[in-house]
């Protein structure tokens, strides 16, 4: 997963971004790129690390100009160099251009064959550049043009943005599987995945783009494009679940609110008599509260999160029980001993770390543990831009909720259905993917299916 | 504020000691270090910045031994550097020192000059190197004997932990004003400002020293002394409402209990009719869930925090409102637009940050905010190790409530009695310093009030 | 300028690459980079900066295989950036190509021109990157052919060499402006711009690359190709007046030879009455030797230069007279008090350092100073690699030798004729490019004096 | 060995302390650190490095005011660490003070142990530290009566310089050891371990410090103070030979001349038969142009030295003949084949790199080598402060001249006789320290005869 952050036409840009990234950093924490224009040139600087640490009042100061583009890199595995850090920023015949995506091509990899063939170069092993490259070889006239024919070539999912000299786009694919948000700062305008990004530089908030949709800003003002058959929507449900934070608006909604209603639902759905609703803190807080509202069992913070966590943690050879997760978790034994307790936790990936997680609570005496989930069981890898494992790590994969209960040692184990999941977030069935839930890939889907079948998922096609 | 660690005759004692500090980062993140001993050397590590960033795996390699002693310092105006970072370490007649210290010595300064009068030099700033040097000169024959004429010279507040090639020590001063815990780990001992750093490396939580109490653990095992008349304890009622992590036991009592506890009488004292309780995260998630448990009203993560907050950030020139709250907080509209506010916080100091978080709660539409403060008006600095400001930047030290009520902008605003806060927390109004509340000093109160009234208490004495 | 290493069949590849730049390093220390091939994989490191600085155990150790190739990169204005440093390393249609130039294209800009406008997309500002598009376009179905065809497209200067997963590829232009040498370690091949990087691994001197020379190693051995037209050669004999290492062969022949001779030469095309020969240090050294010989007056080390120069001097605002100079150079007033001084240096090219120099020699006492120069005077930019400034900068293309001397404030100067240069270097006028110092381009000359009347000579074309 | 360096009364004092401590570069290359007086306050900056790479443009402005002090630190085995840098600054009785210190105290352990026995404590394992505690338990009235009284306790070799708010202090031992000279300023005073210091910064050489002498400089001037009984000299005659750079002045003399004078006497002493005379470069090259001088056989630079040798030096792990050698230097194969050589060097060691020296000219024809060493065999450790390892492993400790010779692999092999030293340098012998060469300790011998017999030579006493 990616944060990717656009503003045009307001002083100090690059400054600006460098906030906007700050808020989107949740998003990723692997590498950041911020490039800015004045309009004549274009500057950029991109590293490794977290955003306050990287950009110094020096760096800032040396992306001059009134127009600028953020990115922030979630770490995936086997990847993870300054190579593939983002923005790219390349000159093509038009002038410069830089690029921030934030989602995954499902055809990357062909596109990628054939324009080798034709004798293109690849410096990264990113999808992002098989989109730079099919800008760059369009031969249409106007940048638009260029952006729709490379679109046109590719599969999957993007909320892309793009800086020139002159110019930023966003842009997001016809099924809008990843958000992006247009907003207004003064005379300028403003592009984030998340409003969050908003908040932080004051800007407002003024709609979601639409699925397919192109805008380009320039010193004409915003001009919208929508070049591509309408498709059925299949916006990410796993934004509201787990990604987005909760004081985000996403595709026009809140996310505390849709975690609320979540959380909500499932005490509906699994209702248990207990003492205390407890989150793994901090991204099922919301959901525990509203398990908690439902249910009218007291919601208590019995878990505490360390959040000092830093690049390289070093661990005792020697045995410490449940080492992994104690470095993020701490229960409190005053609150939980003897205690009955809902456990709200947003989803199982592998199971590792949640098993430790009860072992800990049993360990402060915890009478009984009903562990509920406020998403369904992830039986599928995301070909969309989440970075989950291949489906034989995912343990909902191959085994039932009963036998998942057991192996995590839980008195019982309640994952929200796909119905209510929907029902909680708003709006129907079909406009959501839930690929990860159900194994329905709504985009490519008979590539991805070869990708599996392969086992070439590893580079997630 | 800061952290101190210790650990006798466990392999690997300076990875545990890491892990240790790293579940205190909370009390300090300036700077950290770790000194280590194999019996015949000892060795250590220093550096400003966070536990997890500075330590690499072959330092913690090099800090070899089964007993270990660590620091992490709190960031205080003037004196951010390395010469300040602890443990100090040094070579003395006895041998290889290293000494950890949470507190503040009262006397430091007097008892500097008498011994720089006496030929001592002082690399440092810190009241430590005082202590270092009273041990030192000391004429007592063992390590037991310097440490208690050395203590007996000096006043204020201290929780130490000393590491010599053979031994450990571990000492509170005799009103017990910082907490200093002692845990089991297999054969061998641990000693912890909280308890929370006990439950990372597995240990077993034994009993808080008393006060007074001076640990000496070595092959023999554990010896303890109380060499000093018994004092009136003053344990520091702020770690409780503040500092200390609420997972952790202080003074044998849990702090998320205490918290709890201190909302739940907040909302005896000062109840309200409104929509949500809504806390300041993080430090005032626990006092809300009591608030809203005493009072029924709902709990709601009504403002989201950023934990990604660097070393240096970067402020844009140009007006953002509210900019300085704005990198910390985020108000969720959806939840607290035309919402009647509980807004619970663990205390005001200047007042500034929290006038802007309200702002930021008016501008997305919240109707009503109630202020409600889990401790008494701040009115008096401290002495004893905490970084408040002078008298004159504490708002309340000057204002009336119904002042601060109107420069805040709320509805309401209610301070916990003193009466109340102690009622939560347990036990009896005079075994707490208050001073910070009060402005009873209950140590070496005639020097403190010269520092103040001769306006020397930016160095605290 | 720049040093290009290579090495085939050889364990421990990157190491011996890390040593060869190492013995490179005077070539470039703006940036330097490795890149390798265990048969499998490519694998690269590029950084700012120093060899011995820069490369890492951990670095060198993660760099496998056994044929590897490097590049030290000289500081050019403007463009000093890690976008610039090479190695390049790309994926294209036929797998993972890196590449390591020494030289200048001439024709970089036309060719980039058009293939921007045929879709190619620039990661960087050097035309180095041009080369490996042209490799990658090109149609042709073996590697050495899509050389080939590359090369045929491009005009100016090229030491080059290029490493796949199977092979090791050197080529130099057809009129070889820039050195490059063959050699032997073991049963492997290396490639290196001079020969003083065989000697720090025991490398066996094989020869130079000839004119148009490409050989491909792999495998199979070592195959050489001649597919241009034959060319005048028109080697860089500035290589020998300055650039090259005094123990290193070029073209088959001496430096420190050929220096000694330029130095001689000089001595008889101007002899002076003097007390010593003065070497401005460590260009000249041989030179001076070499006049020493010529006319019997006496060497000395009247100068004495300062070797630990870092990455940013920082200079007092106030004066210190001639500043700059003094970093570098001391002169030994008790040597030079009341003498007449022989001067040896290179080359003027502005001027400023040397009238410095001048001046301290004169503050110490100097009764006559003699400038002798081993090479004409430098009139001309070179566009095929050496980082000369612009015409208008060079002090000898507006001014006579006799305001030259007046400007430096010298009894006498005297700059070695063309003639005399080549005599002394050995071989005929017309087998080496002089044209800094006579304005005749030997290859793409229409081109360069377009650029030049352009003033587009900044980018030098 | 070290560089110290100290100005008062000149703007700008810690740059002009960047420039002296930067001439001075060769004296020590392990650490650095400058303080600097606003007559208020004291600043300092210490740090591990090179002097061009430790101090930022921020670090030099924060060090205000116009007296400062510098040192830099040599690499000494087992202690390199930041604890051991200097300048130390201490707070004591009389304020703040700043100490460089070059030389060492023979009888720092033994005063040591006396004042941790009287309760100092220590904070490295420097001798320096000792004279700061000296100076801060004397109780003497002014700094001069204290340092005086410090100074009379110490034995063995220094040259100090002092800052503290107010003054600048020189001091150098009665025997004189150690150089330190005197220079003006404009209005200001400099003092430095050597005159190079001087010229940088355009300062004017007035005199060197006398045997005992210590000058006070403050706002009144200059004052000169020799307190102590009047000691036959020992000036440490290595400095001539190797250690200052040739464009120094020490005790009044000139360094290049004197170099040039050994080599000459070592002409006359040790003739030949040969075709050049061939420096090791670069502390060789005067005592070569005087061996050539004398012998009229030519100079010629038949090494070459590679001058960027950085921290980290990398080994391949296959052999590479003579590996150690080469990474400094490599022979000029095409002036030495077959030629008869005079080698000069100063002075043999260990002998280790001198063996693989000598292989690489057979290696590359050498026909004959007759080495010729500008000191006397080196058969002693130093304790006056140059890092010479312990008598077991001084090649010229255990073996005559002939076992040398035939150990290097050498036609004839010539030490300057102790005499002939003398003579070339100037004055007699008994005003020098010459026990390097004969054993004989002028300062503390008995002490350092009972540190020999038991071995704890490591630490130099």
């Amino acid at each position: 997963m990616c944060g990717v952050f656009g503003i045009y036409g307001v002083p100090e840009a690059a400054k600006l971004a460098y906030l906007g990234l700050y808020a989107l950093q949740h998003r990723g924490q692997e590498s950041a790129g911020i490039a800015s224009s004045d309009m004549g040139k274009v500057y950029s600087r991109v590293a490794m690390g977290l955003v306050a640490d990287i950009f110094s009042p020096q760096d800032l100061d040396s992306l001059k100009g009134s127009s600028a583009l953020g990115h922030t890199r979630y770490s995936t595995t086997g990847s993870s160099t300054i190579k593939n850090a983002q923005p790219i920023v390349v000159d093509y015949s038009h002038g410069t251009m830089a690029m921030a995506h934030n989602g995954n091509l499902t055809n990357a990899r062909q596109v990628r064959d054939f324009l080798e063939a034709h004798g293109s170069i690849f410096s990264s092993t990113t999808d992002t550049e098989v989109l730079i490259h099919l800008i760059a070889t369009s031969e249409g006239n106007k940048l638009i043009d260029c952006i729709v024919d490379a679109l046109s070539q590719i599969k999957g999912a993007y909320s892309l943005v793009i800086l020139t000299k002159k110019k930023l786009i966003g842009a997001v694919d016809p099924n809008n599987i990843r958000p992006l948000s247009l907003g207004k700062k003064g005379n300028g305008w403003v592009l984030a995945s998340e409003t969050c990004a908003f908040d932080i530089i004051d800007a407002e908030y003024v709609r979601p783009l639409e699925p397919g949709e192109i805008v380009v800003i320039d010193k004409d003002g915003l001009k919208s494009y929508k070049p591509f058959k309408a498709q059925k929507p299949a916006k990410c449900i796993f934004e509201y679940v787990y990604f987005s934070r909760p004081d985000s608006y996403i595709w026009g909604n809140s996310v505390q609110k849709a975690r609320k209603a979540l959380g909500a639902q499932l005490a509906k759905e699994f209702p248990v008599k207990a003492d205390y609703v407890v989150p793994v803190p901090d991204s099922s807080n919301s959901a525990a509260t509203g398990y908690s509202g439902e249910s009218k069992i007291p919601y208590e913070m019995g878990i505490i999160r360390n959040h000092y966590i830093g690049r390289t943690f070093i661990e005792p050879s020697q045995t410490i029980r449940d080492f992994g997760a104690k470095i993020k978790y701490n229960p409190v034994k005053e609150i939980l001993k003897d205690k009955k307790l809902v456990l709200i936790d947003d989803s199982i990936v592998r199971g590792t770390t949640g098993k430790k997680l009860v072992k800990m609570l049993r360990t402060v005496g915890a009478k009984e543990v009903h562990w509920r989930i406020s998403s369904p069981p992830i039986t599928n890898s995301c070909f969309y831009g989440v970075d989950t494992p291949t489906r034989k790590e995912l343990i909902a994969a191959g085994n039932s909720v009963e036998k998942i209960r057991e192996f995590m040692g839980v008195e019982t184990l309640g994952y929200l259905s796909p119905e209510g999941m929907v029902k909680a977030v708003g709006g129907k069935m079909d406009e959501y993917c839930m690929a990860c839930f159900d194994g329905k890939y709504p985009v490519d889907s008979a590539n991805i299916q070869k990708c599996i079948s392969e086992e070439k998922n590893e580079e997630k096609c």
